[in-house]
């Protein structure tokens, strides 16, 4: 140990000049910089020298969230556009707020998996096999995970009587979301294409553009 | 020159001996062993010695296909599971037959992205987006492409009074299939839920459950 | 839509024939079959018709956990070999309970980044970046974020008076884990060795080695 | 059912004014910006705003293509960088016109697998195997698909005496080619040098320089 | 501190049941099973238990290699299917000797690039890039690195009187090798689909078929 | 053969108009820009035009390197940012001299495996299994190479009376490097928070961060 307390004190005097930055120049993260332009792999980085702690952190979770009507749930969501430090390191999280009688809109996340976990209360949660068309549900309670696969329709409903908060991750940091009944009823999508791609009656589809905003 | 005719002069003895094999050993490709169990990464390897011509081949594309009697189109899809020298390589196809008056129900490939191109006749091909909740739609003719992105919702549908024929390929060799009619239709999810998750009256889900075939 | 609801009748008869499954043969998930070998994508599928709604879900996470005695918190966590519907998804999850005096050890995840999200209390957390040998630290609240980019060592203690509950997400179904102390102090290199590796001096080392269990 | 149109009655006058958009912001795309740099990952993306439907559509595979005289066949092809659409999706498609007595020159694509389709005509496809140097040939005809895996040497010519045509499509949005002849004989490699290092006759080389424009 | 070493008192008698390994259960390496099938993401992982330092050690680079008398040079390679400790970790190595007059044949790694440096003497090493159809050329000393990137055909020779040594890696564990000459002259392709894909001429294809050992 | 030349007489005349490029825009390389921001795939590509032989040519491995004077090594290495060639390749190089009586400091290669080949001498080498929490430790002499998988701790140190040079690959082109003793003893967490996470003393931690230029 004296050989090792000798060489050490060497270091004193030489550490402060040594060039330690040039053994270890390296892209430990990549804060977004959301005014340039996003490539497929991510955003371009903002300056190393300009990052802080708060480039990590992120703080609107734990509010109620944007509320989802027709659906009675309030969502709060993060992904890299919202955290520019989730940029290129394939996670986000989202947090729902389920009031008696809710249910999330059948949906899906094209770019990753879904991974629900009960805060509070508790729900019923499925989603629907593409290759099976078998649904899988299961009634979560605190505590209970469970994983829906990318790209695959989902769904909860509230269960019991008290209210749920669920936090979701996902395995990207921009997993996407397409909600079926936007995707159906509030685009221009013509009513007589929609029935022919559908097969549901006109009548509906005229009736729910009308509730969710769709021209057409 | 002459010098490399000598060096060569002496190869003509010595190659037939030379382990070349053994400079390019290397796994070019790996045909499915479809008897055992896939992985998240594809299925084990067929030996390679076992490996022949009819391995990378596949001639049942060409046929009619499987018809989907409601929209009136005939499909012939090879996906890793019927082709197996597909295994691991990214890339899969299918080739569709649209009579006048068909339509390809409003589907998505959660694994892949598709590259539809128009072989013979013109359909009318579009995708919602789910970001942006517009709908992108192009009528195409022979010799024209249009890409659809992966897990976006889409459809096809017939244009004029011929009969079109299409060949898509995938980003993937199993890039999935969720028709929305069946995922909404054809399984035991219960009306009522149905009902809560997508807002379509209980009525049409109970119609439509019926002529899919789901329960419920 | 009248067309269309004569094209639907003619389904009814023949729905129930058409071979559905075969438009739609896809590896939506892989169910891990834990007593089979690995690979370094995951571990073999377990066959499709034997899985079951509870291959998606998991019900160990809202219990106490594992203690880990001497940093006073104790941790509940599940990747695919604990919870095998996560194979080949790319996440998992970890809940922590952290009592007033608590502190994580300091330790990395070679294989995945790290999203923590406090659902009880406060906690203060950390990591050092090794291009930059910066410590970014933020004191986190109910319903924060902070992410833990993938390999860089990082750390959490308590703040305040009450309890605090975590629940982190990872970017990987099997994010690994290597807790400093246990790499340095819970195994068999020599004490001389570790001497000169880390320029600790050799009674820390035998000192911590006692504690940590580790021999040599 | 009774629930639902209620609560979707609330709906009417609301969701117009909801910012739907936030609760799906998301890269479902991202059209190359040709005149921006690319990077490893691909291009930037042009703003999502100025996003038509055009950007999804290629009209040029169908005409005639380029002709590559000396092995008389003609070529279409389209990558990221000429329909912006593709990027980052890894697909692209390539057409070709085969006369009788036509061949494609021996040639790879470094960055992707080739899943070629005989849409007229039949042809003789090929490849040579790197690890096992095997050939592996086959006769396509109409229907019919060959992969030819990533990075290997592979070639086609003409079979019978119509005129056949081919669709490829790549597993990369910009797979590469590398044809045989161009990389020996059409650039500036001195013939000494090719000697050495092909074993080729340096009169063959200068004959084939000649034909194929290479110096030195 | 004092409280710190308080805590760690109490570890003394703990640690040792405490299941340390189950907070830390992770797949830090897959030791490849070579007597079980590959798949397309590598080959199952031998058991955990099994594992010793000798599999992340390999000791056969040192020696002459392989002699590759054509070109004068000897090869000495390892891959997984040699060094199973580089299963799924994407690299691999190539030492070889160059004698003065020796040359590298044409030839090009489908599965990864190559990092070349120096270890003795000096070369000549250059690709051919298969976009630009240019040559790039250098001549390295002790000391230098040339990258080749995935793919692409590239060559080296000797430079100078002296025997070069070059060490390479490969970003795979896998990169495959198909050697130019082995790849045209090795197998059975007739000579005159040869002659057909390549413009060589008829007798300098059965010249170099009986040098290299091909038929037909 | 005839034909074929017949054939080739026609290409003289016409190739040197042919749009060769046209048929083979691709994207072999992309030389970063280092000039422009990083994405997390990378940096932006140098314009194709502006490339030369130069910019896959790196000229400073073979000198002392930077001395790391504690641990009595020299260290030279070159990743993306210092040899923009490497730009999305995945691989990059160190060389590291050992007098008798070094050691390298125990560190961790964030973003890739490393791959360590023995040019003279010989060292001890071994890393801390994460997983397994063992050691896995060897000697190497000249021509070993040991893998060090992804993210585990590892070191080596001096053997034998003979100055030591080795050269090690990394499966990355920006690895990333955290030395141990910088990441506890080279920045400014405080004392007191080092020793709750490490459990190291006080005394120790005050030590150490006087040697290694610590605050805090």
């Amino acid at each position: 140990m004296a050989k090792a307390e000798l060489l050490l004190l060497a270091v004193v005097s030489t550490l402060s000049v040594l060039p330690f930055s040039s053994l270890a120049v390296y892209q430990d993260f990549c804060i977004a910089d959301l005014a340039a332009s996003a490539t497929p792999g991510g955003y371009p980085c903002k300056p190393a020298k300009d990052v802080t702690a708060d480039d990590f952190h992120y703080c609107g979770l734990g509010s109620p969230g944007t509320a989802l009507k027709p659906f009675k749930i309030s969502l709060g969501s993060t992904i890299v556009t919202m955290f520019p430090g989730l940029n290129g390191l394939g996670i986000s999280a989202e947090r729902m707020v389920m009031v008696p009688g809710s249910a999330t809109p059948l949906h899906s996340h094209p770019g990753g998996t879904e991974l629900i976990y009960v805060v509070e209360g508790s729900v019923v949660s499925g989603f629907i096999s593409a290759a099976l068309n078998r649904v899988y549900t299961k009634t979560l309670y605190v505590g209970d995970l469970m994983v829906l696969p990318r790209g695959q329709l989902h769904f909860q409903y509230s269960h019991g009587n008290a209210t749920a908060v669920t936090l979701s991750s996902f395995s990207s940091d921009n997993p996407g979301l397409q909600i079926l009944d936007f995707a159906l009823f509030a685009n221009d999508l013509p009513t007589e294409v929609m029935n022919k791609v559908t097969t549901l009656d006109e009548l509906q589809v005229i009736k729910l553009k009308a509730w969710f905003g769709g021209r057409g």
